[in-house]
């Protein structure tokens, strides 16, 4: 742990009024549910059950929900304005960790056990469809001018969602060389359905239910989007180079897994030797063990796929605040969307 | 196989018209998934691939789409209105088989394998999660002055059915006796949220769709609620007493597998020397027999189950009848739905 500085302690204060702010809506919502579905729902939120109802623990930083609050700021209107649509790019964004992990065959998440591991796979399929049920509903209680548009949002974020996961899944059939090899610019577009598109829906939908034009909507998502391609490469490293005590996943996770991620796929691209010995490494077959892995992950560094991926995040950073930059916004809440933006992008966990 | 009498031949060109209408748009939406995602839907459709895209072929009636088709009509609307429901509800009804397939571990479906098998669990659930964004975008695309009531019931059809098929899942976990005992009116709580929610879902859409006033889109939602709980009942009939030619399930399916379903619980509410046999052979645990099936069932209908099953179905469809009779409609539509239900109630499949 290094001491914070000055912009992660704003950041991490904004993160905090946000998560207030909706955190009581986030739980009624889920008080909505079939009991089952809703203490499955509150496991995979981090949450504890206390004599009074959901007591919110350990949960994500919460980045949706400030987004969609901060972004309905920026545009000039009070924060509760985006109460529904935080909840809802909550619980989308909880719904799709649960269907992943089922489908990744994750065992653990943010410390505890995966939905599906503690619950059974059925159940938690269900929990799932049940909390993308209640992320629609929610939106329809929006005011009435606005619910066209929000629901769009976040039915285009869904479908994208859906389209990202089948890229990445689809990606693990294809070869490391020649022809059928997935290339980086797949490889981004995959990022930015499955990781952009939630975050662009949570800034677009902070617009929508703000009631901004259409323009003010367009650039907001646009900046969220590039935010997720820039935070996927920021996951592909902590896949990689991570620290096991901060992301709670062996060290090498992703490389152990042989799974294709921006570092790797950058490194292939290059022209180096590093990068044909990579190759012999990767197409070896089944996993890695530590030796082999460590291999790798020492010829990605070397061929410069670290570096290539460091670039890719800072690439889509700068292009989320040349979007803000473009757009006529509020000039307070605008800088709480600055702070926190490198602080989603430093982070190690 | 019995000839067909002249109202089952009218439903049956009923439910053709309706399908000819609706099947283009759905085949439209199924192509804007992801190639690998279209594929799985296609499959749990039922559809084959030809050169120039996918071919409908054995897929179910199609009984969602026909009633949003009927119901616009029936409000004097034209069948076009309700294209945009009828594609939603048939994408609805088929995630919802997709996902509870994996749920309940079956194998297969409309005489192919279920999508889960063809396709492994994790790919199926996601073709489902797609299949559902994508059902919830085909409503966005109605005229904005019916996309928020459309929405609205959409999303609460989807949170019922996943409150139904929790407290399916959960009956099974409860006793069979005693206290904790699942009784017949939580069962038909389940049905109703399970099964007559996307059917009230169909009825409804076709009328907000066809922009009917909301007491008349509350009327026919009713009657397709009522529907579907009829529906559940015959599902249950055919699943302990169904011929296994026509429903592709080994007889006694639903027995072997000691599922609570309507004319065991109606059964062993009954003060019969049957009932208390019956219970003994449930207690036993496990899985039932050859033998042990038969004997329950034999057991069930000398207890009176499947006598009350049928006139649960009855009354249900009695209902539904009722509601469309409080109601103003257009003649010839509603000849068309009222000559559907019993087609729908005396079924082999």
């Amino acid at each position: 742990m290094t001491p914070a500085t000055a912009p992660q302690a704003a950041a991490s204060q904004t993160l905090a009024r946000c998560r207030e702010l909706v955190q009581p809506a986030l739980v009624e919502a889920v008080e909505r549910l079939h009991p089952w579905l809703a203490e499955m729902a509150a496991h995979a939120l981090g949450w504890t059950r206390s004599e009074d109802g959901f007591r919110p623990g350990s949960q994500g930083k919460g980045v949706r929900q400030a987004l969609a609050v901060l972004c309905a700021e920026a545009v000039g209107a009070p924060a509760e304005c985006a109460l529904a649509g935080a909840v809802t790019v909550e619980l989308v964004h909880t719904f799709s960790l649960v269907h992943d992990d089922i489908m990744d065959g994750d065992e653990t998440r943010r410390q505890r056990e995966s939905t599906w591991k503690a619950y059974g796979p059925g159940p938690a399929i269900l929990a799932g469809d049940a909390m993308c049920a209640l992320a629609a509903q929610i939106l329809c209680d929006a005011p009435a001018a606005q619910v066209g548009a929000a629901v769009r949002h976040l039915a285009d974020a869904l479908h994208d969602m859906a389209r990202g996961q089948a890229d990445d899944l689809s990606f693990e059939f294809r070869s490391w060389a020649g022809p059928d090899a997935v290339r980086v610019h797949e490889y981004r577009s995959m990022a930015e359905h499955k990781t952009g598109a939630l975050l662009g829906c949570a800034t677009g939908l902070g617009a929508v239910l703000a009631g901004a034009p259409a323009a003010t909507v367009a650039g907001l998502t646009r900046a969220g989007r590039h935010l997720g391609v820039a935070f996927q490469a920021v996951d592909d490293l902590l896949g990689i180079w991570g620290d096991p005590q901060d992301t709670g996943k062996p060290v090498y996770s992703d490389l152990r897994r042989l799974k294709k991620t921006y570092p790797v796929l950058a490194a292939l691209a290059t022209d180096t030797g590093a990068a044909g010995q990579l190759i012999g490494i990767l197409e070896s077959g089944g996993t890695l063990d530590d030796a082999g892995a460590r291999q790798a992950a020492d010829l990605i560094e070397e061929a410069g796929g670290r570096h290539a991926t460091r670039s890719e995040a800072q690439q889509h950073l700068n292009r989320a605040h040349d979007c803000l930059t473009a757009l006529d916004l509020e000039p307070t809440a605008c800088d709480e969307i600055r702070t926190l933006l490198p602080f989603l992008i430093h982070r190690s966990a």
